[in-house]
């Protein structure tokens, strides 16, 4: 029934938005690997008519870092084609006037460079790993504490990921922490804030009917992008558990063993 | 009119209980400083016909030492009439049979000397400070997410504290944080749990409605004893807030300016 629903919507796409880690390469040491057949299904949906952005939670990182991995791994992305937190967080620091203190992973601090951080109004916590030291947690909390109105960003809301020596803590458990100590919500920017997906829907100049997301995480992808009004597609590879099939309340458009027959499908349907 | 409450009742006592840090004495450098009159208030209470028991959160210390160092301050208190949660933990380990892995601090590690901890089946977290290192959270988290039901205690479920250099974590936050990576509800043991205080209430032999707490902390120590069923006393030292008096759900029985005030009406009550 579910997959009727989606590929009855297919000749109505402009665009299509993928999630990155476990649909186009699974990480692990060194650059990862990518994911069989993904290489040349983003060349092929390149190739069509059809609109093409990225979309990751990815914060250990600056985009450019990121994206030259993706092209050791074979695939021809450009930064300009990714969205990712700490641009989109950058952005509304700018427009609210805000200067961050900053509780991320060194190699995303450069993306930050161009924003005012003297005298800290707000916090920023990403997926920092080992800077989140009790001494360094502590400093965000007592940053937040000090504020009349504590406003703390937090770049996802993911538990935990897995990496080749076993499962990490993500951000969003810190953010529960920090949310705890000061009393206060935390304001999630990238996945699956509906104003994350609304940037990349606003990027490409089309309506959410008009976009369909694909990827492997059911609440952060497929329920993010169902919440502002797209479709959501789940493939079956990276963190996707048969489970996710009888989640009680996220249900996906459609489900397909990876991103290549997604895109074998979606080109199918299109007569391309 | 709570003043009244609370006055009227002091004939039916039979024991009291006092926290113990911001009641009797303030921390600080070293061992900190006894808060004025509260060395003889103990005294006066020991000597009269009430039972007289001590209640602390501290998870930073073994009893011996942190009595010992009550002590030095003046106090004359033994092991036996405190209790702290490390040991009602131990209690309850050894009632289920269940084997911790421990996050404290490395001084309250003597605790569980007695404590069977290889193979774990449960996760202890108390306020481990700088213990709280990303690699150790970790390493908690991947214990309880590997157990089949995962279960975590922790030892108090406090936000922040203040030292001598600032506003610090506590262990509420943490226990906040693996609740979320796991999604599991911590079981609290120490204030304000209702099973701490029945605990010392059955070492006394008496009935919540024969026992009065004393303490600084609204919510922790007046309101967990209220919860079981205890009168509680707010005194106007260590973390007292004005604040506190007009709480939206806590609301004390009694308010003094401190212990010895307290002592004074309370055996002046009682003819003594």
């Amino acid at each position: 029934m579910a997959e009727m629903d989606w590929k009855h919507t297919i000749r109505d796409l402009k665009g299509v938005v993928l999630d990155m880690c476990g649909v186009l390469y699974d990480s692990g040491e060194g650059d990862g690997v990518a994911i069989d057949g993904s290489i040349e299904a983003v060349k092929r949906l390149k190739a069509s008519d059809l609109q093409l952005r990225f979309c990751t939670n990815e914060t250990q990182a600056t985009r450019e870092k990121f994206v030259a991995k993706l092209g050791r791994l074979g695939f021809d992305i450009c930064v300009d084609e990714v969205f990712s937190p700490a641009p989109a967080a950058v952005t509304i620091l700018k427009e609210r006037g805000l200067r961050p203190h900053l509780l991320v992973h060194d190699d995303v601090v450069p993306e930050f460079d161009a924003v005012e951080k003297t005298d800290p109004n707000c916090v920023i916590i990403g997926d920092a790993a080992d800077n989140f030291s009790y001494q360094n947690l502590n400093k965000a909390f007592q940053v937040l504490i000090g504020l009349e109105k504590p406003i703390l960003f937090s770049l996802g809301r993911g538990r935990y990921y897995k990496e080749m020596d076993g499962l990490k803590l993500d951000v969003g458990v810190y953010m529960k922490a920090l949310e705890y100590a000061c009393d206060v919500e935390a304001e999630v920017v990238g996945k699956p804030s509906p104003v994350f997906f609304q940037s990349v829907l606003a990027d490409m100049g089309i309506q959410p009917s008009q976009a369909l997301m694909i990827g492997d995480d059911l609440v952060n992808d497929v329920g993010g992008a169902q919440s502002c009004g797209m479709r959501g597609l789940l493939v079956k590879t990276g963190k996707y558990r048969p489970s996710d099939e009888s989640h009680p309340t996220v249900k996906a458009d459609g489900c397909v063993d990876n991103l290549a027959e997604a895109v074998d499908i979606l080109l199918k349907h299109r007569g391309q």
